[in-house]
């Protein structure tokens, strides 16, 4: 399997930290790629009209996207269960935070598009204030979830860490370890695994 | 339950459809919502940091997101297997088709919300041409994938309904059928079904 990659995409970290949790990373060839919005690439639209990492590549040719539908292609290929629980209420917890800090993600990287990629003159102070609110605010929400916080290993923690590791990259000055010292202690906690501490974005 | 909504969402469209095709759509009640980027919500935050529908609010007050998620859980509550195959290759080329299809409608959106919400002179062309070429591109991926068009109705063909009725509810007059025969013919069919039928967006 190929796994397209940059070392700068919280999604791809997110996939990557999947692959060593479920034993599955030697199985995995890292395909370095990089897309810009407002830049085309051809080539990369060619595996993904979404010119969008992470895809996994198998070796029939098909391609499996999005991130999330990663994950949940490498846990059932390692047995199943083992980042996603496989039924009861605790099913719907994990996938619901996990679909949060997607949302979370996305808007921190429209934050990013809006301040660093758009020509400056065309940047709208409300849209990159509402997408930073969204990221802001959800998390407070996990600040104050600890079912999410002390659970065994899943999806969402890996979705957190990612976010969290993300806020460190591109939003340096945010401040978020002072305004939720739980979460500063969950993400401490998190850098004690391999698939984590190895994973963190390089240096900004 | 209760559903977020509005009937302009492709969105929640898709888990309307869903909870019709499921047999849950009775035991669902809609609520009425509307967010707009740029555009506080405080009342809506408070049920999702991401400001956006739709969500499922369950009798014990948790919230399940994002409409792939509520989408799954439809489906599993019906029993399983109805919208998404449970095994096999079938699974995770649906599971990857309707991704792509959910890439495009984030896309479409934010075409939508560059030329329309955004202040008009801070709009960036070759960001809006970016994502208008994301769902194109994904449109002509799907009119060469009969696999995907003849398959039994599953989440993939709920999801490019969505997308072509968002085509014709947002950007009318893109010449979608006109580059893509072989969708036309399959939104044709589709419209015989009760779900896409009664679902489709209001007049622009």
């Amino acid at each position: 399997m190929k796994l397209t990659f940059s070392p700068a995409s919280p999604f791809a970290r997110k996939v990557r930290i999947a692959a060593i949790e479920t034993g599955l990373i030697d199985r995995i060839e890292f395909i370095s790629a990089a897309v810009t919005p407002g830049q085309p690439n051809e080539e990369y639209t060619k595996i993904t009209p979404l010119k969008k990492l992470p895809v996994l590549i198998l070796d029939n040719g098909e391609v499996i996207l999005d991130s999330y539908v990663i994950v949940e292609y490498l846990d059932e290929l390692a047995g199943g269960g083992k980042l996603i629980p496989v039924s009861g209420p605790e099913r719907w917890r994990v996938k619901s935070d996990h679909s949060l800090l997607q949302g979370m993600l996305d808007s921190m990287l429209l934050c990013r598009y809006e301040n660093m990629t758009r020509p400056e003159p065309l940047r709208w102070k409300a849209w990159s204030d509402d997408h930073w609110n969204r990221a802001w605010t959800g998390m407070a929400r996990f600040e104050n979830r600890p079912e999410t916080l002390s659970a065994p290993f899943n999806i969402a923690q890996a979705g957190l860490v990612c976010v969290l590791g993300y806020a460190d990259f591109r939003f340096a000055d945010c401040g978020w370890r002072k305004a939720y010292p739980k979460l500063d202690a969950f993400h401490q906690k998190m850098l004690e695994r391999p698939s984590v501490k190895i994973s963190a974005p390089p240096p900004a």
